[in-house]
């Protein structure tokens, strides 16, 4: 199996619901460092996993739709927690949703699953990661 | 699959048995910092794979049980060379007693498998990983 | 000249007045690795720089009472943006206090210099140095 | 499943052939820092996954084999694309053989699976990773 | 003294001329991860030692008038070593220039000194710092 | 000024006397992660700091020197606390010494100062920097 892997980042506020979060049920932030890993058994006709330009560039609009916000007022995460984990699997749906729509290149469609990463202090991170959907897979 | 990932270090002496071990054959020491990365297939209900900061804890305790001594004279490693990747299934045994035991609290027992890596310098490390034993998923 | 490093980090949300920041004018948060340097031209009676255990106390302090907060609210920072630098100026001057106050041990007040760093992803950072305050040095 | 893995690099010249790559397709270069993670399920009689001196030892030969050289211009790569994940495999292979071979001792036979990683960049990297062939499993 | 750092990267080949570099006489490459900090007495009227945005822009403009190139055939580098320490003085007397013509912004002019440090491995990084030339505070 | 640092590094076992240590009174070890850091105001003939290979062969005989031993034992450490930055000096003045014998080559000569600096864990350092003695700059 053959992974590669783009790094970028993201700078957000929010606040958790329940008390095992303790002091970070206040409104707070975070800065999440993000490894966006693509996978796949066979390379394509170039040689590569994915373009890593287009991959590059779909993380980085996955995370500009997030970045410099405050979570706690952004539309589709109400009642969320959103955790570390919990965004991991968010952009990992994103970042699927724009392989299946062609932005990282038909040849994209032969990723056969993703990892996402979030580092959220240098003694912590968390992740998500699956098997594409059929979807993104024709 | 989700991740999370707490970190922390230790600091011991020791020496190893066999002559594949050259140097390392005289008393030594290391300092490991050690990731344990906790999986689960679904969040618990606070959107969680684990209480981070029962993970640290537990995971401090652990390190605690074995920082600051050598391990030539530790009870239960007679006759063992404490190698990395053993210390590292040493450390996985113990924070899945802990899991089992509830130390994590109850939505731990949702924790499907554990990694343990323990970083020896910045040109290597040595992990253990597994599913976690039937008596920790009750 | 001798100098320990001791490293915690923060997690807090703010934002920032002024066209130069762009979108940071929205509130988002942060996450900053610090590095706390203390420096000293020659060793205390003991071999250290300062007692390491001592630094790290007064530094989780220090953060503790930024840590999980919003900073556009809290006191003392009124009308200030609270940049990175300016932020790594604000935990020099209260480890410093607290260096005259002797928390970090009566050794420590031969400490002459200090340097806060506050990382604020894998390609940002900032920081201040500078001298000790005669009132740290009697 | 116990892991360890070893560091080293390599610096090398190339070029690319295919739109894809943009400005990549002049000749330029790269340092991949390399990690080499070794697994099997049981560790052997001292202890250990493999000996480190010797996958060490294996590591360093195999990339002796590439660096400080035009890939562009190497024997075995005419026609190809030699990127990061391209050149993961290679590694993968040549290690292969040389476990094969018996380079890095007889009870590195156990070893059951490889992961060849090259980090390109503080923002990429790309990896190949597989069970051994059968005849490095005797 | 207030700094602030920012972090790109640069893949070039090039080779070495002299018997010191040994193998590194052949032509191979390189990827260098710099590092541009900036430095200044006080912050700006934004609380700023410079706008972020502007720096690393200027940044990424000088690694690209060097990325994905032959540096052997570069006008300007002829009869001379591109070693990591020389390619950091260039850096710096690229982003010098462009902070004396005003493309970090009005308020860089205050810029006491930078270093730009180019890291060539895991192993190893080079580095030139300096106070600027007057022309580049006026 | 320009720097070239090489990376290396030790794993010993050792003792501190004094309270201040608490449990590190016990027999304990570290990994030091060393960077050494040589300096000079002008590159030599062949556009270089060192000769990096040189460089790191110095360091890591002058490491070796300590590696995998019990400095508790150590001729030349009897009544010394071998903390993190009594270490630092430790390396430097031996550095010191094979520069002045001419070791790193007759060009290192010019170096002006050196720091060296040994990384005990992800979260703490020492370090140790001065001028090189007269005897090293003839």
């Amino acid at each position: 199996m053959y992974t590669v892997c783009v790094r970028d980042h993201l700078m957000i506020a929010h606040s958790f619901r329940g008390r095992v979060f303790g002091p970070a049920q206040r409104l707070h932030g975070a800065t999440y460092v993000v490894d966006l890993e693509l996978r796949r058994p066979q390379l394509d006709a170039d040689g590569l996993v994915v373009d890593i330009g287009l991959a590059g560039t779909a993380l980085g609009k996955v995370l500009g739709e997030l970045n410099y916000r405050n979570l706690d007022e952004e539309e589709g995460f109400e009642g969320e927690n959103t955790t570390t984990e919990f965004l991991a699997r968010v952009v990992f749906d994103r970042i699927a949703q724009r392989i299946a729509a062609g932005e990282l290149g038909e040849a994209a469609r032969g990723i056969a699953s993703l990892r996402v990463t979030l580092h959220e202090s240098h003694v912590a991170w968390g992740s998500y990661e699956g098997a594409l959907p059929p979807s993104a897979r024709p």
